[in-house]
């Protein structure tokens, strides 16, 4: 097992990644202070994980909300069904709850967490590679509005992440190459070591070698965990972690949640973005190839949806949380490895990426 | 015009106190870093002082959000509206948010500011003498749940406080009463002086003497700012604020919200507290006579509700952001200018107060 640490202002706390975590008892008995636990998962991971995590915690009051699965649930009435299970058990402040799942778990889990009685302990255990590699770190937390993704959330931190490799074995392999976007997020943003090394691993990735992916969640974690101490509310630096989510958000809205999971919107996304990088004079062709040719090997789609027009992308873009009195910000690249900070792009540049992208 | 500041350790902010402040442009701006500012406000509030707010804010770009007037009205189906418009005029992150109302609006406009995009800026104009000694100062914001008040919300600080003095002008004497209960709150937890001021200028009060009602809301904000500097998050002393204030809840929730003012329902809980206070042995008959003529004097009810009773109450107070574990825990008071710390009581003697108690 490894043990990472996210080094804040106001508390620290670890990242444990490692296999067979799930029934290591102590692991998360010493992050709970309280008798009352509140587990917080849905209806696909419940069956496979719950009864192990359950049989851990025996000494706990647990009560379990399963909610369905998906980002289309990802809102507040779904929330909802939380904070009312949390007062018909009459739930102290000091209560903890885990959130087990991936990103739409975490973040709607991580969520009522913050906002039920003002905030009590939450632990997040992420179940996708996604979420183990990127959503369950760092604090967001938050729900979509049917105008706008994560637009109503919290910045709250949990008391610490447990990211289990063996429950990645049930993940389907759409899911798998969902979280691999991420990955391959932070190799353009700042790691260009990682990028070279799924270059020439990602096959290994595929067939879920263990240490593949251990290989792979440290060093998302080891980078996520940097720009998060750096910048926990996102005032600057931690902007870069958005590199393809603007387009891809747009995306998600658009389209409507849960049509595309979230990393292959951002898969997408990063194709947008390195397109108008290369328009910007920063990246050549070779770049782009080589970022296109990437995600592609991850059997990620690179193609935007038809669906969708230049106007509508504006528009929906329009809302973003990068944005500055209403103008469009987006994160470009530098080079492979190196991401700017929010920017404004020239609109005739945006539009030209928008009208003749193309995957 | 009087400044104090709420000294925290992230930042501080000021809180102005004065007449004519709301037409003071200069104070506003200076809290103001966007063009786009969103006013949510309510329809009593609107047609009185939102035509002087908005005037002196003309080089900004101005959006409100009226919302009904009352108690019953706060909850997340409200909340929502806000974040609907936020969303739908495409407010940005660096947008302020400015609550212009009483304890409510003060309540639900921090909550959307605390939550909308993770946190915009907001700034509170309490219209009320309740908002203005205590709800719009300390950074306490959220909603409430049909089984528990203000259940649901967050700890997010203003930019700054305004609390116009005239604006008092135009209050009911039901809600003038109302805010003076927190005021006697405030003298009965740590501030003799004042208890004994108001003993003696409780009339001034209720004529809406200019002078008595500065006094008492410097005198309030002092005691606030103390207490929230020295813990922000209610860890420890925060809770002293919250004396009459579990028996106060359960009366707004069990009789249904709106229909006891919130400070009329705390004046009732201050009457129990001291009640009870007696059976501990702290206070005696004659401390508890004083207590119930004051709060009598500012025309506020310590008369419980007929419509409830002890089993209903203790249901009810076991749903309290200050138990732990289950177990209810209550402000008391070791004499009158000192409260205790949250602490569980025996059963029996608080299942006396709620049978004999009776104002």
């Amino acid at each position: 097992m490894k043990e990472l640490r996210v080094e804040l202002n106001e508390k620290a706390y670890p990242i444990y990644i490692g296999s067979n975590l799930l029934t290591q008892k102590e692991l998360l008995r010493k992050h709970i202070n309280s008798k009352q636990v509140l587990i917080v998962t849905n209806t696909t991971i419940a069956p496979l994980y719950l009864d192990s995590l359950v049989e851990g915690l025996a000494e706990f009051e647990i009560q379990v909300v399963e909610l369905p699965d998906g980002e289309q649930y990802k809102n507040l009435e779904y929330v909802t069904r939380v904070f009312d299970h949390l007062l018909e058990k009459k739930y102290s402040r000091n209560s903890t709850l885990i959130a087990l799942g991936g990103g739409v778990i975490g973040d709607m889990g991580g969520f009522a967490a913050a906002c039920y009685q003002r905030g009590i302990p939450f632990i997040q255990i992420p179940t996708t590679l996604l979420a183990q590699v990127d959503s369950s770190v760092g604090g967001k937390t938050g729900v979509n509005h049917p105008l706008g993704k994560n637009m109503i959330g919290a910045f709250y931190q949990p008391q610490c992440v447990l990211a289990d490799i063996d429950v990645l074995d049930t993940l389907d392999d759409r899911q798998l190459a969902a979280g691999i976007a991420e990955v391959v997020k932070y190799g353009l943003i700042r790691d260009i070591e990682l990028f070279e090394w799924l270059e020439n691993n990602m096959q290994r990735l595929l067939d879920r070698d263990k240490q593949a992916l251990a290989h792979v969640i440290e060093r998302s974690c080891v980078n996520k965990a940097e720009i998060v101490a750096e910048d926990e509310f996102e005032s600057g630096i931690r902007a870069i972690l958005n590199l393809g989510h603007t387009f891809g958000h747009a995306i998600e809205t658009g389209i409507g949640y849960g049509q595309y999971l979230h990393g292959e919107a951002v898969a997408i996304g990063m194709g947008y973005a390195a397109d108008l990088s290369r328009r910007m004079g920063w990246l050549d062709n070779n770049d782009v190839d080589r970022i296109l040719a990437l995600l592609k090997s991850a059997n990620l789609p690179v193609i935007p949806p038809k669906e969708m027009n230049v106007t509508q992308f504006i528009e929906l873009m329009s809302v973003d949380k990068k944005n500055v009195d209403g103008k469009i910000r987006l994160i470009l690249l530098e080079s492979i490895g190196k991401a700017t900070l929010p920017m404004s792009v020239e609109y005739t540049l945006l539009e030209q990426t928008l009208i003749n992208y193309a995957g």
